[in-house]
């Protein structure tokens, strides 16, 4: 086959634009897909400074990657949840990565934090990992970026789309507003800005492959039962037959805004830490008082 | 294990509401979803006779024995397709049917109406089967149910979440208003109602079982590459580890009534045969009128 473009030998068949192309015109389609997704929601110039959320995955590499090569000035934060073997590998595949690319780092060691792993943290806040996990990292994250002009995501289409679908399927229709590409300041969370919610995962993937990116490509011990791989997987059965259907059903949800407000909540700065929140305190000051109290518990 | 509500052994499990039954109790359980139904609904009244549309399926049939149990007047209509072998079974099957519980039955024949088979209508019409079928039968329905209260037909919780589920992905939220479990007269339109809306399509399989309803196991010829199917495939990989997640669904779509209006469409009467359409011909005269055109064609 053809590449649309260069008319050379392509090696690449995207179904979704039913186009084919060869590698070097594939990098080219690929990072002009994200310019224009950064352009056109006004996610940053290339006078910010953005704060990028490297967790050893190709989705957060690859972003971190096209960034930097876009021009954007770039630096990455990894937040070390001490799970097991995986967070280690986690964490030497981004510190090679910003060696290699002699990109800066931060890295924010979870056990620094809470004193514990955050198996630990979820078995003594008696809570399910991967739901304390979220709201801690998103509380590092903010924090974090306070330097920054805003927080850089590699959200893709496939985790905007499921995640989309699923809060359709329970009517959680408020929260479609997070599925926007790009989230504003608001007091002191800072600007979220997710450059792929255009882009498919496996694009990514090759992108990564191609770009020679070395990234860790075991998934979470805890991401097993994940209900948004189940969302992705009941997706993934509809593009098979259905190729554009993912990209058009998040394309019109971002066009339209389908956005359906439920009761606005009112957010207060939290009386510990000054973090945003519904309570008088937040959910990660609550934390750790917790865990304070129940240091001396098995 | 045992019954929830009489103790004795229970031979069935409905994960979707975690309750184990016996077959005695499971035919009240079933019969009872439905009379609530259909009376929350206000579908119909026992003064009431209703045009039952019969395609020789398990949903239809169980739909006509169990309204004709609960104490209702029906009548049954079927549309004979001429789909080869196909509708020939689904034709004895109804007409035994009808002989067996002495119900009325009136049987239409497409060769009689259109003077040819559904696929051989397609092929002269330039169009799928599926679209042309559906429209066919919809025309002939409403035509039917002319001296009848309302028209009742089988589409269960699964066919609606689904096509719903379809809609949405689509955006074509306008659609969804359709979903609803029933569909008011308007005009030259009957009154449609849908009283297995909130039953699953397994439970209907085990009450056609139980109730030993002889019906079609195989499914349409033409049915094959529908994506009514794989909306419902997609459906069913999350309902398998999220039981209850498409009877919550659909439920909180009618209850919400997220029914997001698209432009309203005017509708007016046909000028050959009366029925309500957008344009000034209907689309079942437009057709008959294609097919006379062709019909010195091969």
């Amino acid at each position: 086959m053809k590449c649309k473009l260069c008319k050379k030998e392509a090696r690449i068949n995207l179904r979704s634009y039913n186009l084919k192309l060869c590698n070097a015109c594939f990098i080219e389609f690929f990072k002009k897909r994200v310019r224009e997704t950064t352009e056109k929601f006004k996610m940053c110039s290339l006078k910010d400074v953005i704060c990028l959320a490297a967790s050893g995955g190709k989705d957060s590499f690859a972003l971190w990657d096209v960034l930097h090569k876009l021009g954007y000035e770039t630096s990455g934060l990894f937040i070390d949840l001490g799970i097991d073997g995986y967070s280690r590998l986690c964490r030497e595949k981004v510190v090679a990565f910003s060696q290699k690319t002699n990109l800066p780092l931060k890295i924010v060691d979870i056990k620094d934090e809470l004193g514990y792993s955050i198996r630990e943290v979820a078995r003594r806040a008696n809570k399910v990992p991967c739901s304390i996990c979220g709201m801690v990292k998103r509380y590092i994250m903010n924090r974090e970026t306070g330097a920054f002009d805003c927080l850089a995501t590699g959200h893709t289409l496939d985790d905007e789309a499921s995640v989309a679908l699923g809060n359709i399927l329970q009517w959680q229709t408020g929260y479609l507003e997070r599925q926007y590409p790009v989230l504003q300041e608001n007091q002191s969370l800072k600007k979220k800005i997710k450059p792929f919610t255009f882009t498919f995962e496996k694009e990514i993937k090759l992108y990564a492959q191609i770009a020679e990116i070395e990234y860790v490509k075991e998934k979470c011990p805890f991401s097993a039962n994940a209900t948004s791989l189940l969302y992705k997987k009941a997706f993934d059965i509809l593009e098979e037959r259905m190729p554009h259907i993912k990209l058009s059903f998040y394309k019109k949800l971002v066009k339209k805004r389908f956005f359906i407000p439920e009761e606005e909540v009112k957010l207060r700065p939290c009386r510990r830490c000054g973090y945003l929140t519904v309570d008088e305190v937040c959910n990660f000051c609550k934390l750790k008082e917790k865990l304070s109290s129940s240091s001396g518990s098995r």
